[in-house]
């Protein structure tokens, strides 16, 4: 337990919510989870089987039609084939990082992984008793490894590294050609590459390939939390090849039973064209924020260098107001109104002079944010 | 993973499916949980959840209006003062076992259980680095573990050990008295006890009291799968002492971030006396099956030394018939129709003596079973 850190960011939570209690106004940009309630229809969808009741277990993989229709979503969205076989159904993105960890990782083997990255992925290799190698990154590879970075820091005991394309905190793209040169590598190796594509559907330019595309011979983790915005169904899924499968079953029946069966059912409205005409239009709300919200930091003078591709984070230098980002969110929460996430969430690398702004908050509370650090900032600035 | 075994049902199951899928008719006894749905109020709150677009993400702890409401349930059910501040609401009781052997269980660390016992108790102390040691139990300690057991089998290792009361598999209850015993000796040796309650609810006869009443320095898991039948709702609770709460909620933001948000809505509405009316009928359907497929089987030749008081198991001695369960088990399954569990899916514990009986299908079809039994074991017995 000793290994493994809290998120900051909840006491950060909790402190916002003390002083809204005491009728303070914060605008919150700490938080990871859309702003906007599940669509409809797959709200429908799950009071459909509500009625039914569908309420009992499902195999452990996952309810056969949402295996099939996730597939088919590869099919038409990504001119991919990915066979049912290979998909399995998790309580989240959380439970599919869990069972790909678990077929890969023995004790004391090493999973390569980019800092600044999402923490779990670090402590998720710690319960499966392995251990995460941060591998720092920067603006020179757009935040994200590289087959260089990945051979200079390969040992006897790696096995695997970890991809997040968006990713959290940066919202950084792993390009196409940088994917199939470390899947190359991986192969030569013997290594896996295992790539987080949570915040895919969440692309606003780039490249919005899987990396399935690439190779059947990685592990995809996925999740229906961010741009299905079902984050409060706990549901995701993996992709694993063929071979791996059935220990990955033998694991998710011991481990999780299954994944919530009203939330897989509900799923299955995921892919219909109604909904995906609201989840699309959400991405274009979340695109604006992004247009307003890059050139308002940047002009305020954190350093943002390599613009977000996606998902809904900007990971920003704060260095030109403070050397300590963590004191620098608290004070930006009592002083300004305004959450955001301190650096320490995402590794060792620099993180005091890094806050992570999520842009899951309206456009209008957004333009108030900025309007409150310009205030407070015009106060303090040393740079 | 070397070290995670299989339920060895889950390939019966399957092969049940497909002589279902030819034609054959099966009688299911070899399944774990209610064949009632989730009663009709619960399925409405979660509808109204639905409704109110409440579909982001609790706190990891869990909604606190749902831990008020289990406490709430502790003080008018059992006359026990649970604060909610020590209640973790989790995804299943799956979630609970891995949180609290999470804070308990260092690398190497021991944990006791029965044998037989439920297999996932064992794989999830593996999945902690633990070592879960198996205690063989018999007809002369009710199948459970006493604290005679305890002191024989505790080493410089052990730092827990893991009750269920009722048991999965045998049904039977650890009594209070006993209860009280193991849990001085804990406090004599720096342990734990960890108290699987998962089955309460459904008790039949004998003290139906909670753990909790004996101590509050014991951990409880309890489960909604079970007694109210929320199987595919994926939630469970955990009550925790209060010095463990803080790193409680630290490794379920990491390892969950938190339970199904709808299935927490909907257990709201699990307490209320419309609920509990439907499911103490329930109960009383399930004593009734009991009732009837206890002395069926032993007339059939079956041992079933210990009257099983709760759950919805007999777990039951078929040496008579046959010395390979497991075979056994398939025999039964190809040429009478009739799905059971092997003991080899328990513990070591003499398995291949014994097979478990699920009554969670209507009686009709346990009459028909039983017939089928009688049928085919006229034709085998060797006795």
């Amino acid at each position: 337990m000793a290994d493994i850190q809290p998120f900051h960011v909840m006491d950060l939570l909790a402190r916002a919510r003390a002083l809204e209690a005491q009728g303070r106004d914060i605008v919150h940009m700490e938080i990871g989870e859309p702003d906007f309630a599940t669509p409809v229809p797959i709200r429908e969808a799950a009071k459909r089987a509500l009625d039914a009741g569908r309420t009992h277990y499902t195999p452990a993989l996952g309810l056969p039609a949402l295996r099939e229709a996730i597939s088919g979503f590869y099919r038409s969205e990504y001119g991919v084939e990915v066979p049912a076989g290979r998909i399995v159904v998790t309580p989240g993105a959380s439970g599919a990082l869990l069972l790909a960890l678990g077929v890969l990782v023995d004790p004391g083997d090493q999973v390569l992984m980019a800092d600044p990255g999402y923490p779990c992925n670090r402590h998720f290799t710690r319960l499966m008793e392995g251990e995460a190698v941060g591998v720092a990154v920067g603006a020179e590879t757009n935040y994200q490894l590289t087959a260089e970075l990945l051979a200079a820091n390969w040992g006897e005991r790696s096995v695997a590294a970890l991809l997040a394309s968006p990713s959290n905190p940066t919202g950084t793209l792993v390009p196409q050609r940088s994917l199939c040169d470390m899947q190359a590598m991986m192969r030569a190796r013997g290594g896996r590459l295992i790539v987080d594509e949570i915040y895919h559907g969440l692309i606003y330019d780039g490249d919005s390939r899987t990396a399935l595309a690439v190779s059947d011979e990685l592990f995809v983790i996925n999740s229906f939390s961010k741009y299905f915005c079902m984050t409060g169904m706990r549901l995701g899924w993996l992709v694993a090849p063929q071979d791996y499968v059935r220990e990955i079953d033998k694991l998710a029946q011991n481990i999780f039973l299954a994944a919530p069966t009203i939330s897989q059912h509900a799923a299955l409205a995921a892919f219909e064209p109604a909904t995906r005409a609201i989840l699309d239009e959400q991405r274009e709300a979340f695109r604006a924020r992004r247009d307003f919200l890059l050139p308002a930091l940047r002009e305020l003078g954190f350093d943002i260098p390599c613009t977000p591709q996606g998902a809904f984070y900007l990971y920003a230098d704060c260095s030109r107001f403070s050397d300590d980002s963590a004191a620098f969110a608290n004070e930006l929460l009592e002083q300004a109104g305004v959450a955001v996430t301190p650096g320490k969430d995402f590794g060792a690398n620099a993180p005091s002079r890094h806050l992570r702004f999520a842009y899951t908050t309206s456009m209008r509370k957004l333009e108030m944010g900025v309007e409150r650090l310009a205030g407070y900032l015009s106060n303090v600035r040393r740079g």
